[in-house]
C-alpha cells in the first residue's frame, strides 16, 4: 500500500440493493408503491425554478414548520441526507473505535454497516425463537463498555414494538452506563406511538424520522433527527454545512401543511393492510401483522426465495427474503392502497400453490 | 457530561450562512446567479413522478453517462451529497486522528472544519503578499506526518492555478511519505485544464467536480469523485447506501446529454467575465482576474464591509468580503451573465463613488 488507509473501511463488506426497480411493483423496501398523489407532485413541482436549483439549500423554513408541526421547538431538530446520515453522525459523535452498540437482531443492516465503517463492536440481541424480544436481554447487554442502544420502533424487519415503561427502562440502563439511547420512527404513522415526549425528557435520547416511508420522499432523502438541544447542537457540529437538498425541504415543507395528504396516506396503507391480512387469513397463510408497513409471510409450498424469483420474473412483483437466520421461513411484503395489495395477493396466490 | 461526546466534533465551531437569499441577486457563494435554461429545467422536470420520488435512488445509469462523457470507466466515479461530503469520506478513509493535511490558506473553508471534526491537523501554507503561492512551501509542508494534501486548482477564493509539472512535483512528494493529493476541481469549465489525466496516472490523486457551479445544481449536492478503481472502492465502502439524491442524478443525466446546454453556460460565464473585467479596468480598480468564476475586487472610497453592507440593503445584491487576512482589501463576486455582471457593476459603481 503505497498510502493510509482506514482499515474499520478497508474492511467493510458492503452490498449495494440491485437498480432498474422502477418498472416493477417495489414491495420489497418499505417503499410506499404508489407514491404521493400525481396533483400534489405536480402542484409542487411548479415551485421549482433555475434559480432555486441554483441556489444552496435553505433549511430554516422547513425546520420551523417541522418543528410547529410536531410541537417542538427548532432546536430539537436536525435535518439530515436521509435517516442513514443520521446513523452515522450519531454513532460518529456519541462512540468511538471499539465501543460497543446494542441492537436486536435482526434489524435495519446500516446499523451493522456503520459499525463496520467506524470500527464499532456491534453487540447484536437476538430474537426468541418465538420471533419475540426478550428485553432483560437488552437491558443485561448494556455494559459499561456500551455508547450507544438503537431501538428501532417498530423494528423492521420483524415488526415487534417495544413499551414505553421497557423503552423508559433501557434509558435509564443506558444513562447508567453513559450511552445514548438512538429511537429510530421510521415506521411512526403506521404505528403512531411515538416516544417522542420520553425522548426529549431524557438528557440521551435521540429519535430519528425520515420522510422515505409513509411520506414518500425516498428518492429525495430527508432524514430528521429529534432531540434535546445539546444533543442537536453537537450533531449540527458534525454535519455537512449544506446536508439535506432542497428539494427534500420543499417537498417535505408542502406536505406538512397538507394534513388531508397525510390522513389520506395513513387511511390508503391501514386498508391495504387490512385487505392484505384478511386475503393472508382467508387462505390459511401463516404471517407476521408487523406494527410497520410490511407484513412477514410463510408461503405455503415453495420456499420464499423461489416465490421472490417467480414472482419478479413472471410478475415484475418485487419482495424481500432473507438467505437465512430466524427469518429464512419468511418474504417481507411492504404495505400499498388496497389496490397494490389486491394486485400482490392475485399474483402470490397464483404463484404459490401446488 | 452523562455521556460520551467525541472531543473534536464538541470543539468544532460552526458557521452556517445566511438564509433568505432567494430574493437577492447572489454573487457571493459562486453560484450561478440566474441558474439553468428555464426551458431545460420544466422539461426534466416533468419526468418526475410519484413514483420516481418515492423510489430510492438509482445512480448507475448517471454514473455510466459521466464515465462515457469523461472518457474513463464507470469504476473512476464515485457521487456524494456534494463534494463536501466527498471531502469527509476522503479525509475518513485516507487519514486517521492527528494526521495532517497540507493546503494552502486561505482556500475552501470545508477543508478546515473537516480537518476540525475529524480531530486532523491542518498545515496551511500561506500565500505569498503579492496574492501568489510558493509552490516550493508546498513541497516542504508535505512531511512524514503528512496523509492528505489538497489543491483547489483554481483555488478560492484566491483564483491562482497549478501547473501541470508542479502538480506532478507535489504528488511524488506525497508518494514517499504515502499521502494522498485531493485535487478539487470545482472550478473547472472555468478553468479548463483538468488534471485527470494525472490522476488517473497515479496511485495516490484523488480529482473532485461539483455540480453546484457551472452546471447551477447547488439545491440539488452532486458531487463527484474520480480516482483510480482501488481507491472508489475504499471510498464506495465509506459512503451511505443511498448517498445521492435521485432529482440530482436526474438533473445530472439531463445537462450530460446536452452539449449545446454546456456549450451556452461557458459562453455565458466567459462574456460575464470579460464584461466585468473590462468595466473594472475602465474605471481604473484593483481587481485580480482569477481563474474561477469569480473575481476578486478592491473598493476606491469604502471598505469591502461597507460595500457588502450597502449592496445587500440598498440594491439587494450579495457580495462576499473578508473580515482579515491577506484578503481583506478585496471582496469576491462571483461571475454570471453579461446582463448580471451589467446589473453589478451598475450598482457597485453607484456605490463605491465620492
Amino acid at each position: 500500500m503505497e498510502f493510509y488507509v482506514n482499515k474499520n473501511i478497508m474492511k467493510t463488506k458492503r452490498i449495494f440493493p440491485k437498480q432498474n426497480r422502477y418498472n416493477f411493483y417495489r414491495f420489497d423496501m418499505n417503499e410506499n408503491p404508489e407514491g404521493l398523489p400525481k396533483s400534489f407532485v405536480d402542484s409542487v413541482l411548479k415551485e421549482i425554478t433555475p434559480e432555486f436549483l441554483a441556489t444552496y439549500p435553505e433549511p430554516d423554513n422547513f425546520v420551523a414548520k417541522y418543528a410547529t408541526y410536531m410541537h417542538i421547538s427548532e432546536n430539537n431538530v436536525l435535518t439530515t441526507n436521509g435517516s442513514d446520515m443520521a446513523i452515522r453522525y450519531v454513532f460518529e459523535t456519541f462512540a468511538k473505535e471499539s465501543s460497543e452498540v446494542v441492537t436486536v437482531s435482526p434489524t435495519f443492516g446500516m446499523y451493522d454497516v456503520n459499525c463496520n465503517i467506524l470500527g464499532l463492536k456491534h453487540i447484536p440481541v437476538e430474537y426468541e425463537k418465538d420471533l419475540t424480544i426478550n428485553v432483560e436481554k437488552i437491558l443485561n447487554s448494556i455494559n459499561k463498555g456500551v455508547r450507544i442502544v438503537v431501538l428501532v420502533n417498530p423494528n423492521n424487519p420483524v415488526g415487534n414494538v417495544y413499551s414505553r415503561e421497557n423503552v423508559e427502562r433501557i434509558i435509564k440502563r443506558a444513562k447508567e452506563v453513559g450511552a445514548i439511547v438512538l429511537i429510530d420512527e421510521a415506521y411512526h404513522y403506521f404505528y403512531p406511538n411515538s416516544l417522542i415526549d420520553v425522548a426529549l425528557k431524557y438528557q440521551n435520547v435521540i429519535v430519528l424520522r425520515t420522510f422515505s416511508k409513509l411520506f414518500s420522499l425516498a428518492a429525495c432523502r430527508m432524514g430528521i433527527v429529534i432531540s434535546n438541544p445539546t444533543i442537536i447542537h453537537y450533531l449540527r457540529n458534525a454535519r455537512l454545512t449544506f446536508e439535506t437538498n432542497s428539494i427534500a425541504l420543499l417537498f417535505g415543507e408542502r406536505i406538512l401543511e397538507n394534513q388531508g395528504l397525510i390522513n389520506n396516506l395513513i387511511e390508503s396503507e391501514i386498508t391495504g393492510k387490512k385487505y392484505l391480512v384478511s386475503e393472508l387469513k382467508k387462505e390459511n397463510y401463516v404471517y407476521l401483522e408487523c406494527e410497520g408497513n410490511f407484513v412477514l409471510i410463510k408461503p405455503k409450498y415453495f420456499s420464499p426465495l423461489e416465490i421472490e424469483k417467480v414472482l419478479c420474473l413472471k410478475k415484475r412483483i418485487l419482495i424481500h427474503s432473507y438467505e437465512s437466520g430466524i427469518l429464512k421461513d419468511y418474504f417481507r411484503v411492504s404495505i400499498g392502497s388496497e389496490k397494490m395489495m389486491k394486485l400482490f395477493t392475485d399474483a402470490f396466490f397464483d404463484v404459490d400453490k401446488k
